[in-house]
């Protein structure tokens, strides 16, 4: 593995380090900018890795800035990986809509031109960003965890299903539930995967679990104020697809809150408890 | 008082609201944009007031979005403000400089044309913005505090001392201790405050210790990998001063830390907590 990361940004932060780094990506054939913060553990061995995909129109910048993880990864010793929701940059395929192309990636590996030579987040955040990361800081390559927000939070659980036992724990924040047969997403699927919907049921998380992928568990938190709940989250088909694959879902309603940073910094620090507890159980 | 506010944004967060309000300033003669969240306690009664003074170019929104307070004040059952760095908008004078005009305050009030019209910081932040928010958001009026970042920790730090007794404590985050005598802010006392020097030291929280005005102790976090530690913050000179008055000062130098959020959220909630412990006493 050459793990050859430019370091962009470095600061120390409630005891450990937050990294910013560009590296040339060969899943998306193009320049990538992630962050990872290590906490102060990280001196001392191999800790655990939490990845947390970021939502449509994100950068890692969002969440590095406005996540509120970094107190709680340092009181539980993870690092916290945190990529970019799509590839970037001159000669990427883009589009106008803020639902598709470049900032919504929607975390599949895509087959149609010209999206197929770029457009291959699920290989990027699910095998080359994390072994470059276990590589280069020193990570516990067994003990993995994935979690994310909206588009992320729909990246996190399918990257999960498609790859059974690879990560200790999932959740999510606000995820998009049923990718496939929400107006939000189904653009950019047709354009990433194809006319053909029956492609569709491998990137999307009810779909998934309907046709018999499975996790251990799972961990939702959905503001009830979220202006997308109907028009593109729809928790209630994930919990009708967990509760009949027997599926053990927490979901947690949140009164009042909505879709933004606000929301998601207010439940950070339980879920990644909630991850710690279960990658050093 | 008449509170005429525009909401511009709410938000649910850490069980409590985050508000972001444009009003009429009579003071600075523009309209002021501020933020102002409300902890869950609001509800049962008046809360104390913890007011935050952000740095240069920063509004608001920087500390609203990167600051990491509202779990702390949550917890604790503060109201947090925060006010914008300067007016704004058609008509304030202003200049390239990112160190003197729009974004710089000071936290002073000007006496020099054509500054002396709007650049009015110093009645706004200790006089105006604070009763607004007492009447309007059913805060404890006697069990208000103050503490912020940079020229904002410069701010609080010479608001405390103007006003003997106004706030219960006062704190600061890598504070221009002495603007009178360095060059970062030089620039901004002059065109602000005029030619003579003597005048600036009503300004400035070395020379006011120096010439007798007191607060009951002080607390800095200060990074010892700031960049601006010698050219512009040099808080060995304000140790000297509270030394010499026998005003006692914590002063915390941070291995590592330098002068951005990623510094002062690591030590937000400690500064919450000690002001709490003030408010509440």
């Amino acid at each position: 593995m050459t793990a050859d990361l430019e370091t962009l940004s470095r600061w120390q932060s409630h005891g450990g380090t937050q990294f910013v780094y560009r590296h040339a990506s060969q899943a998306c054939r193009c320049d990538m900018t992630f962050s990872l913060f290590l906490p102060p553990q990280a001196e001392d061995g191999p800790c655990p890795l939490l990845i947390y995909l970021s939502g449509l129109t994100c950068t890692h910048a969002n969440v590095t800035e406005k996540g509120e993880f970094r107190a709680a990864a340092a009181r539980h010793g993870l690092a916290i990986l945190c990529p970019d929701t799509s590839p970037r940059g001159d000669g990427i395929p883009d589009d106008e809509a803020y639902n598709f192309g470049t900032g919504a990636g929607f975390y599949v590996d895509a087959s149609e031109a010209p999206y197929d030579t770029n457009y291959r987040m699920a290989s990027y955040v699910s095998d080359e960003l994390p072994a470059i990361v276990v590589d280069h800081a020193g990570i516990d390559a067994g003990r993995q965890s994935i979690f994310g927000h909206s588009m992320g939070g729909h990246g996190a659980i399918v990257t999960a299903l498609r790859h059974s036992g690879r990560f200790r724990s999932v959740s999510a924040f606000a995820p998009i539930c049923a990718p496939s047969s929400t107006e939000w997403s189904q653009k950019a699927f047709a354009r990433y995967l194809g006319s053909d919907e029956t492609a569709w049921r491998a990137w999307d998380s009810v779909a998934l679990i309907e046709d018999g992928a499975r996790v251990g568990e799972l961990l939702v938190d959905q503001g009830e104020a979220d202006e997308f709940l109907e028009s593109g989250l729809r928790p209630w088909l994930l919990k009708e697809a967990c509760a009949q694959a027997g599926i053990p879902l927490t979901l947690n309603m949140r009164e009042g809150y909505d879709h933004s940073y606000y929301f998601i910094s207010s439940f950070m620090s339980e879920h990644v408890a909630w991850h710690a507890e279960r990658l050093k159980a």
